[in-house]
């Protein structure tokens, strides 16, 4: 870890290896951007935080305990990132969760990664990774802590000038970026990829979804092949941390310019 | 736990948060069953193990290590569990793993279940699981750490009298149990689960399917719904702890007498 790390209110940086995110990645996680001390669309966050607890049966622990905690590693920091990682803690018989689990908080707090201004201006170059997304509805749209598909899409390429793989569904239709949400633009509809089978349902996703529809724009969730692309004005990616970012060139495939609506978004994202 | 832990050879209990196993089940992990003092069908575990890192890039540990610390973990036992988990270790940039990983070791020893005697002997019962299993050929046969299917699945059920519940994929074709392999026998063939899109390729497993052919019989790897155990004539389930387990009853479908193939194979294993 880059920086300071809480487990459970603690400055401590070890589990019991019978933490069952260790274990079986039995666990969800957030990641926040902090701007001046404070972790921006908190809320939304809980909110995705709360559906994975529904979901996967980890009680959520008091929402002011999560925000006293947050505040507290916050403390001090004018711009960074914080993540929280809520695991279903120790106990139960192999797979079997315990009756009554005492999930694991674990805060921590980590530099913005380099260049984020650039990208955000010039905008990024992706490809298209061959490790599928398995379709499960059961664990869709979750940010749990089960991401070896991540892990091996993410290997698949070290050239620093891809900032981002785009993945398919074991179908062949796009679901997201290793890291990011996925939005393209033909003429006055914006696209995304539907998420009810696999993939990570972003809150900055949400918000730019929203923000669309209040000005008016049509947002379609579809499924599509990565070919789709072909088609599209404009191109952008989503993520917490590098907020909304400019595709401008799909490796070996095509280029972009940095298009009104991503400049559009990225206006008010950062007001 | 319920026993010891050796992490990297040394008895301590707890990892680095930044363990890319507790961050993203980003590991692998073996089951071994000890017997007199030793791991049961070492080179079997090791071979899945190797193959494991293989496909996921996680260097293998020397194999003398693995066995010097495996054996100074059975040391004194007469039976038993030894599980080894092997994780890519910390670093990388969130899911990017580092150029140059340090595998994580960790040896725990654990006791073995209650009822496994009568189990063997009088047989179980089973469910069919509605959480389904995700097809992705990237991890399929691998016993890696990203288990939150199984965990789902093993929570669908409290009744102490079911042993096991039945895994579909997502097209609605039998995989496996939650903890183990299944087989069932049409006549005169064995019938086991195809493991090329999800799954894990059991060591046990691979010795049934080698003992059956050496003794003549045919066994197919078959995609079959779970209606297809309705014509079976008896069914079984493997797994590297429990060994050989007839089926006698699918809740709520049909009874099985406990079958002579069943029989057969459990007096090699256990001689």
């Amino acid at each position: 870890m880059a920086g300071p790390v809480w487990i459970d209110g603690r400055r401590e940086d070890s589990v019991s290896v019978c933490d069952r995110s260790f274990q079986y990645g039995d666990a969800l996680f957030e990641t926040f951007l902090i701007r001046d001390r404070r972790p921006c669309l908190w809320e939304a966050h809980l909110a995705r935080l709360r559906l994975g607890c529904e979901r996967l049966g980890i009680p959520l622990p008091a929402p002011e305990t999560l925000w006293r905690e947050a505040l507290a590693a916050c403390r001090g920091v004018a711009a960074g990132v914080l993540k929280l990682q809520l695991t279903r803690g120790c106990g139960g018989r192999g797979y079997a969760p315990p009756a009554d689990p005492r999930p694991t908080r674990v805060f921590s707090l980590h530099p913005l990664p380099a260049g984020l201004e650039e990208r955000r201006r010039l905008g990024v170059a992706v490809r298209l990774c061959h490790t599928p997304l398995g379709i499960n509805p059961a664990l869709a749209g979750l940010k749990h802590c089960n991401r070896l598909e991540q892990v091996l899409a993410r290997r698949e390429w070290r050239d620093p000038d891809i900032y981002e793989g785009l993945m398919c569904d074991t179908e062949g239709r796009l679901v997201e970026g290793v890291m990011t949400n996925l939005f393209w633009r033909e003429k006055e509809r914006v696209l995304t990829p539907r998420l009810d089978r696999c993939g990570v349902a972003g809150v900055v996703r949400r918000w730019v979804m929203d923000r669309l529809r209040a000005w008016g724009l049509q947002v379609l969730e579809v499924r599509a092949h990565p070919q789709a692309l072909l088609q599209a004005q404009e191109v952008f990616l989503t993520n917490s941390v590098i907020g909304i970012v400019p595709v401008i060139r799909w490796q070996d495939a095509r280029d972009w310019p940095v298009g009104e609506t991503t400049r559009r978004l990225q206006r008010v994202w950062s007001s």
